[in-house]
């Protein structure tokens, strides 16, 4: 569309494989893994015109991942670090995206004069793994927000979404199977039931090293746990699941 | 020794494969699984001289395989069925087990005054899986209340352990995937914190049919999820490590 879009010295653009989609990121900060692919991959069955809510949305890649796969009708990334939003405003105008995805640049916990509650079809969130205090600490604040549980715990981000999603609504997270009692503890105390979990492991030898968890507001409890997700194969090399989750092609 | 031990015209021997330890079971009543098996196993590395409760003990066959995994001190199985309390008394007698393993035929809701509060080292608990009438109900009274909630429930199982543990005893129990959440939310709520949990699968391509977890009374949150335990390989044999559960060898 001819219409420029800045990117700075310490930002690079990449490709997510999906519909020319891209994603801009500061090299030296907190880069998108394959924990947000797998997430936006498990949430890729959300019923048409859903309206979706990305809690921690960083450079925007789930929510971007889902407007490609979804036909969702509106996409609200919430991010506390202004310069990171700033990158994921520019990745949406990159994406040719504003028709229908928003980032609002504020804490989780301070977004309820300018969101409505019981309102979310949808909400998607990759929080931080690391409670306060745990965990090497890195260098850069950016890095500490994004992986560290500085601003918001994992309680506050279960709690927010109950509030925010409406009767039914589902929510997808994914996380760190050593927090899995803290997350089913604080869904099931917040109302928002544990339906189905999907772990993740780097290959069959290993223990699982991520959990997809999908949780319905107000649901009857059941909990399904899906066959397990493989990264890698015995050779090393990725899975048909993950070329497929990656569109990769052989 | 030459004491005659009674085996009653609807009973069977089944011998346990393992120190020559044999069990009486009611040949069309609830028969042990590969879930005792397995959680008998999940708990052997309990410490030396331990005192070891069995909630819902049934015919005694955790309790019996941990007398001859373990060098536990002492175990109690507490079983409501008299006619299975009975059982597992006389398969005592045939393993000469009488100086170290009890039962006591009472409700696990009933026994504080029989057992003292907060002196168990471990406690074993193999419960009904299925919710009060949830399920294809049995014909058999006996396979009922072995299968479901009928006089006691998940919780109680949990609220009882964490009355007779002692501080930091170790709670091992074997359940269905589907109760997770459940499972969970009560141990944390009971203050028996889960720290280890294990799934088992049928084989690799399926998803998980039981879990095995592990507790302890007024721990620190921080959960391990252990390597998947497969029953069957792809050709539909035994795993190897199951074969060692079961003491088969090739």
């Amino acid at each position: 569309m001819g219409k420029k879009i800045i990117v700075k010295e310490n930002e690079r653009i990449d490709d997510l494989g999906l519909k020319n989609l891209k994603i801009i990121q500061d090299k030296e900060g907190f880069c998108f893994g394959i924990d947000a692919v797998l997430l936006s991959d498990f949430a890729k069955d959300i019923k048409r015109n859903a309206t979706v809510l990305d809690l921690g949305t960083g450079t925007g890649v789930i929510a971007t991942l889902l407007c490609g796969k979804t036909d969702l009708s509106k996409v609200v990334g919430i991010e506390i670090q202004s310069e990171v939003a700033d990158m994921a405003m520019r990745s949406i105008q990159l994406n040719e995206l504003q028709n229908k995805f928003e980032i609002i640049n504020e804490d989780i916990n301070h977004i309820f004069n300018q969101l409505e509650k019981n309102s979310f079809d949808v909400i998607v969130t990759n929080p931080p793994y690391q409670k306060k205090n745990a965990g090497v600490i890195n260098d850069k604040e950016k890095k500490l927000i994004s992986r560290h549980e500085i601003t918001a715990t994992l309680e506050d981000f279960i709690k927010v979404s109950k509030d925010l999603l409406r009767d039914k609504g589902e929510f997808y997270m994914v996380h760190r199977p050593d927090r899995l009692v803290d997350i089913l503890y604080s869904m099931r105390e917040y109302r928002i039931e544990p339906k189905v979990i999907r772990f993740v492991y780097p290959n069959q030898k290993k223990a699982p090293n991520l959990v997809l968890i999908k949780g319905v507001k107000n649901a009857k409890p059941f909990l399904t746990i899906e066959k397990n997700l493989y990264v890698y194969d015995e050779k090393g090399d990725y899975t048909q699941e993950i070329k497929d989750i990656y569109h990769i092609k052989d």
